[in-house]
């Protein structure tokens, strides 16, 4: 391993456009903020740029810090700076916050112009085209034609795998992480209980709670709690909590007692805090709607990843059960179907879901070996 | 397979019983009901008994109809009856709603005689423990000394298991169904967060909604739609709904799109309506409190199945994901650590937990062959 250091202090900044955005849903955004990070520097050749694409609640700090005594540094530091798997010595590296977000790029917390109060209820909903299309204008404003590698875990492989097929020309190499081609019946299953809670939370007031000065603290809590479920393994979760009692006995109540209900109330109790709950909603619609066989007669993944020219990473992790391994297969499957250049790995990790934003030897060795043969 | 038919029309019966009993919590229940059913005829020797132990939101009706165009027969109407796999024609079949069960039994919806209220939030948490003993009062009540079998699906499995270590004498055959020795922290996190679901309702009123005239739906429904996930696999899900958009396109909205949201929400939505919120919590308690190796200095399944004389039949399903096969081949081999007779069986389905309540024809004929076997 090279020595690492990190990219240091970041500031994000805000990308305005006056430019109307059609979505998919018919809805036009006239106008709209992104907001975005970035990393490194942009060679003569604007040919060195990397697009950081971020799942569900990730946002568009990748890296770096705020301040010098900052705790909490970027989603993705452990892979993204100077030395690193993906080397800002090297590439000029692009985080956003999504269309729809709560990090600052126009969501359903923001202020719509048109009547001085928060979107909330009246926010569209965004799709993963959608925000390809969104990060594609961004791309333009920054001047970069062509990406030498866009890349997400989770939703955001999906966005990565998005542009590999409607923008081919503009992507080199497209990495998904933890991802999958589409969700399952049991994926959507899960989506909706989250939905649900926060639906049925008598504080979420139809999507309208800000000017309320109240949030649907207790349906977001159940939805993230339910999420941490899913993006930790089994394994994992015996390992770290088994059936150990924060006492020591059994109360014989509701009150806390396996340290496993500790950590999923914390967790929750922590996301209510601060995440917006239409944010949520939207997001894992998004993930239901992905499909790239949806507009194709016949459903055939290959047939619908047959325009995408990139060079491919496909990674996944053995203890994921949201997306497990099988579920990269199918995109693996597709892409050698139609000749293209795939590069797969499994990696043997315990985290389940979560070993996309772990700093893993083995993961980040793969990285590390297929971003030095990326060309800049 | 022979010619099977119905019990036919049944009718609960309640037993009332004025001996105190002390729970494992030290709370003591001066008196209560048990509201139970029986089918076929116990015999001069009293020795065909069988005890069918019920699941989290199952009860005493297990087989039989009340009248003659009920269209709702026993949750296990398929296993039990004359000429089915347990032969009503040969055995005395008792099914039993437990302790704090919502179906007849005394549970938190019971009046206090203490106070002319329902009990609510001051009925006190049964564990697995407890309900054995009230089990054997019944079958004191009864007259029978000796079980031929007794037996039970996931929480059922584990009050056979409990009854097999602790009055090893009265069972002569042990069937442990789609069943585990004891939670994982996942298993306990799911459970978790059905009643955080349910605490969290406004409706709930720390457990005393009844004298509201309310009840806490909007939890107690997403309990239930978390718990239909766990209790499908994701197969049977894939299969039955897939991706099928309701009305074949995608309406960018939060109302129902995908045809397994509808039957998610169809089923929470029932569950509701009808089900005691403060019976799931006790239930899904219980289900994280069984441990057979908690009162041991060495947590060993061996150890603590070392007073279990019966004899044995594990079955597993292969697609139940709550309770995977790997968590019957522990009972099983705890069993063989201590030379008992154990027959195992790890059924092809692809119904996941719901499996055990199935009529598979591979099922049914393990049940069949190995109850042939039980004397009466």
């Amino acid at each position: 391993m090279q020595p690492v250091s990190s990219v240091g202090i970041v500031a994000p900044q805000t990308a305005y456009f006056d430019a109307p955005l059609t979505l998919k849903s018919g809805v036009v955004l006239p106008h709209y903020d992104l907001v975005y990070e970035t990393y490194g520097a942009l060679n003569a050749a604007r040919s060195n740029a990397i697009l950081v694409c971020h799942a569900l609640s990730g946002n568009h700090h990748v890296a770096g810090k705020y301040a010098e005594d900052d705790k909490n540094p970027g989603w993705w530091d452990n892979m993204v700076g100077p030395g690193k798997p993906i080397d800002t010595d090297r590439f000029f590296v692009i985080g956003l916050n999504n269309l729809g977000g709560c990090h600052g790029s126009t969501g359903p917390a923001s202020i719509d112009p048109a009547t001085g109060q928060p979107f909330g209820s009246r926010f569209p909903l965004v799709t993963v085209e959608d925000w390809v299309e969104s990060q594609a204008r961004l791309a333009d404003r920054l001047g970069i034609a062509q990406f030498a590698a866009i890349m997400g875990g989770s939703l955001g492989g999906m966005q990565a795998l998005h542009w590999s097929i409607h923008y081919p020309a503009r992507v080199r190499h497209c990495l998904v992480i933890a991802s999958a081609p589409k969700l399952t019946a049991q994926n959507i299953a899960f989506n909706d209980v989250a939905r649900q809670a926060i639906l049925t939370d008598p504080e979420f007031h139809g999507g309208d709670f800000y000017a309320r000065n109240t949030r649907p603290r207790r349906g977001l809590r159940l939805a993230r709690m339910l999420g941490h479920i899913t993006y930790l393994s089994d394994d994992v979760m015996g390992t770290k909590f088994g059936r150990v009692l924060r006492s020591g006995v059994f109360n014989y109540g509701y009150d806390v007692e396996f340290e496993i209900e500790s950590y999923l109330r914390y967790q929750g109790d922590k996301f209510a805090e601060h995440f917006d709950a239409n944010t949520y909603l939207l997001m894992t619609k998004a993930l239901d709607y992905f499909d790239p066989t949806h507009h194709h007669a016949q459903p055939s993944l290959a047939a619908a990843l047959a325009p995408a020219t990139a060079d491919f990473l496909v990674l996944s992790f053995t203890s994921d059960w949201r997306f497990a391994p099988e579920r990269s297969r199918e995109i693996v499957k597709a892409l050698l179907d139609n000749a293209r250049r795939v590069s797969y790995a499994e990696i043997t990790s315990g985290h389940g879901h979560d070993a996309f934003l772990m700093p893993d030897a083995h993961y980040h060795a793969v990285m590390r070996a297929y971003m030095e043969r990326v060309s800049t």
